[in-house]
């Protein structure tokens, strides 16, 4: 069957809120069978993801608290774009330097992810990050971490526990034990 | 170094927008040192993704046009808990029989992810469904779906070359692989 008979088509788009990270519409579409349906939507302007790899087969992680999920997380460091027109990969090595204080000097794509497709149009780009030299920038004023250092089969191994819940952490560090094994 | 250092306090709460699916709060927190922030917070009542497994090897996935991403993508069966006391194991029975029209008689835990922790309440409950049997229950009304039956090999090579780029559906099939090889 053609995707044709899937694509829903925008009829009304109303602005409820625009924030730091969040602008939330909600947009009339007409369905495929012609009836009319709302959709709320996240418009967020996307994000990158890195899996910084040292030559030992470590990675390097962050801790973080996370409000949304009123916990402390272990993730691969990570952040929105700056703005619109900001490239990922400019921005995956402005990450890694804020969060680890680390430039990497050969980034890898692995891809990306749609995290919320069902209301949020953010996108977060995949990266693998080496041959790493100690270069920091100053983090955002916000933002509290802790950088945590361990083999990448001991981090796969925790998503294998579910002591990793991060949908950006899972789906990188998993493709990234794939493509390099 | 303690993960007390990181944690926000909320002090503060305003509720934006109330939903479908999407509840947008705009939450005041304390900062670990001290200072105030704001964080935008959408509540979710949490969802299921399913990846369902035939004997022979071959997974069924769902082609579903999704407004946010603005195209159709490949994804598991997946849905929102119905209500916030909807076990997550009745909700992966029930989006199976809705979306692909089986039931599955063995379900197999494989963790969850926060898909967007930094924003978004949303946890998705993952599952391996094993011994399907057809057994149909109608679909939500604006819901158009086409399913697709492929071995799960192609499934993950399909996340490699990234024309499968859903994270509940990249991170499912990959814990599923890892976990069952």
């Amino acid at each position: 069957m053609s995707d044709d008979q899937l694509i829903e088509i925008e009829i009304g788009d109303e602005i409820i809120y625009e924030g730091r990270v969040v602008n939330l519409h909600v947009k009339q579409v007409r369905l495929p069978n012609g009836q009319p349906a709302k959709r709320e939507i996240i418009l967020h302007s996307g994000a990158v993801a890195v899996v910084p790899l040292l030559p030992d087969g470590q990675v390097m992680l962050v801790r973080q608290y996370r409000k949304a999920a009123d916990r402390v997380l272990l993730e691969v460091p990570a952040g929105t774009l700056d703005h619109k027109g900001e490239a990922p990969e400019a921005a995956a090595i402005r990450e890694l330097r804020e969060e680890i204080g680390y430039r990497a000097n050969q980034l890898t794509s692995l891809g990306g992810i749609f995290v919320a497709p069902g209301y949020s149009t953010e996108y977060i780009h995949l990266y693998l990050a080496q041959d790493l030299v100690h270069d920091p920038l100053a983090a955002d004023s916000d933002e509290f971490i802790h950088t945590v250092t361990m083999p990448l089969t001991e981090a796969l191994a925790k998503i294998m526990s579910g002591e990793i819940e991060d949908a950006k952490t899972v789906s990188s560090l998993l493709i990234a034990a794939r493509r390099f094994s």
